[in-house]
């Protein structure tokens, strides 16, 4: 077995306290020589800023394109409002997904059984829910130029982002999409907004023709985004994989997550092209949640979507399909005992903390 | 009284069938003589482009221009998918928010408490549920030029949308939504991307000083879009006015109305901004629903949201807001008493159809 090489971006807020939980899982696992992975860490984000006034560092983003993969906790906060956009803690991410072009981002939207008590939704819309978002990651109004502010004089500035889609792009994410129905529902559902933008006319077509050309045994559907978004909400288990841009992929995406009621429990993963040669692809593995400053630092975090994203990098990265399992049934396991963090804790119950839920999960592995 | 100028535009659909009872309640009004409508009508969206191969005559816009009011039922639908970008049916409802300068988008999103159970929410969620969304609604992606889809051979082509906001666009959106916080909840909640976009970063700089400057009353909260989308999933009644770009506001505003279970029964304004010498602002008024052509001239389609719409006209263009309470008092008072077109219907109850509807909501003005 070759060592494989780690990097760990524990980011700002819960980030560094999730991450903990990973990091001794792989200790673990070390010992046990189920594994041999070589961790490095690094900053990103708003510690980023505070260690060397920049998002990430060009030695960081080095050492992600050396990485077999990267895990990272999240970025962001109240604290760096003032920070100037270039700098901003969610630019660090933002290089990293375009720098290592990792232009297909995974959202599985899974509502554990054991959960579906947490959820907004009735119980018969959400239990059982299985779904993927694959939102386009390195293109859209994320990266478009023009984006500015101008100052008009007179009190009046004009700010401008561009969206932008190239026929490739829209390509290359629709063939992941398609993929990755076949190993699932063979549904894809395409989601844009082609009735006023023209990108969203230009996604129609490619994704129209990609399919015909290419995947004509999966079931394909278009969906304009606004009434995508209400169908999430009204019946989400009609959908398989959405497929759809960076923007309204971050809007859906985060609405399927909630609604599951297990925010705190989904992973992601951002993959690159496969290599020619090698057919590896670079990957970023992190979780759905964001940094949550309000409970940062007090063990209250729930470390689940973290070892769900580490797993996720087991099976994707490392074709290490079964310890992916093994830790995925145990996070269902610890739940199914009713071990719960604050929350997915229903009100007045008892929960656990950080340290306790990974050692839970830890246990069951 | 002198007559009130009434433009009707029951476009494609279900628009007609909705319109219908629209038309016959305002007959009605008008035989009883508590109202001096003189309505017209005119052809909006798939329909126009079938008369005259436009999505809207320059006659039309000019009528429009010289209504007091305009209402509109739905335009657009899949036979139309074939016709050119710029004449498709959605191109005349977008050229007369323009062309009528209607910024400010006002989309409550109410449970009634008759319907509580045909959301997908749990009823504590969403019972009692009353805020409103405001949509700026002349600016942003949807009219930002360069808006354009360039052949770059070898088969590969690139499309481009602008996000454009200028500083005036967002003090006058910010401004209703404040007036209309006062009137209500006293509390705004601004969403944006300024962690991506630059037009979030200035979208959040003027609201906060319009805020600071004019409206310190009200308590003002600030939300990425991302997080205000699963906020408004996981607890929406911690909202009472919501201020969002276009874009966003398209989304969310239709998450929120699927939200209530009540889509067929929201309506929605759109204003300009009030003559300096009349106080009068040109509006229009149309339900949030779509065309819903698959069940379209079945006498399935549920005509509330369309009378509401009505009833908005009344209170916001006509100052006649005790009628408009009572046409809303109606459409409670119908649906208290079981009344139900197949979308609200439970499962396996009987459902009436439009007209019966219409007819049911007339009785009880
Ligand atoms: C942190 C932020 C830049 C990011 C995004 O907008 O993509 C986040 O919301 C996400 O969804 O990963
Ligand atoms: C019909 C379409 C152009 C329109 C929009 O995108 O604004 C509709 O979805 C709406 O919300 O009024």
């Amino acid at each position: 077995m070759t060592p494989q090489k780690l990097l760990l971006l524990p980011g700002d807020g819960i980030g560094p306290e999730v991450m903990g939980e990973v990091q001794r899982l792989i200790d673990w696992l070390n010992a046990q020589g189920l594994t041999q992975f070589e961790t490095e860490t690094g900053l990103v984000g708003g510690c980023a800023y505070d260690a060397d006034k920049v998002a990430i560092t060009d030695a960081t983003v080095a050492k992600a394109k050396a990485a077999d993969a990267i895990l990272l906790g999240a970025v962001g906060g109240p604290k760096w409002d003032p920070v100037p956009f270039d700098v901003r803690p969610e630019a660090g991410l933002l290089r990293l997904r375009k720098d290592l072009e990792l232009f297909a981002n995974l959202r599985p939207a899974i509502c554990y059984p054991a959960l579906a008590e947490a959820s907004s939704l009735k119980r018969e819309i959400i239990e059982g829910l299985d779904i993927v978002i694959v939102r386009e990651l390195t293109g859209g109004v994320y990266f478009g130029e023009p984006k500015e502010i101008t100052d008009l004089g007179n009190g009046q500035k004009r700010a401008v982002d561009t969206q932008v889609y190239e026929t490739y792009e829209i390509e290359r994410i629709a063939r992941v999409a398609f993929e990755l129905a076949r190993k699932r529902g063979n549904k894809v559902t395409s989601m844009e907004k082609r009735n006023v933008m023209k990108s969203g006319v230009l996604w129609n077509e490619v994704v129209t023709r990609v399919h015909a050309n290419e995947y004509k045994d999966v079931k394909l559907e278009h969906q304009l985004a606004d009434s995508g978004g209400m169908q999430l909400v009204r019946n989400p288990k009609q959908f398989d994989v959405i497929v759809t841009d960076n923007l309204f992929g971050d809007v859906l995406s985060d609405i399927a997550a909630m609604l599951t009621g297990s925010l705190g429990m989904l992973p992601s993963a951002s993959l690159g092209a496969a290599d020619a040669k090698t057919g590896k692809r670079k990957a970023l593995y992190e979780p759905v949640h964001g940094s949550a400053p309000d409970i940062a630092g007090k063990g209250l975090a729930n470390p689940v979507a973290m070892l769900a994203s580490f797993a996720m990098a087991l099976r994707y990265s490392f074709d290490m399909g079964k310890l992916a399992d093994t830790i995925e049934k145990a996070i269902a396991n610890v739940l199914d005992k009713g071990v719960r963090t604050g929350d997915i804790a229903p009100a007045g119950t008892k929960s656990v903390s950080t340290s306790q839920m990974g050692e839970a999960v830890l246990k069951e592995v």
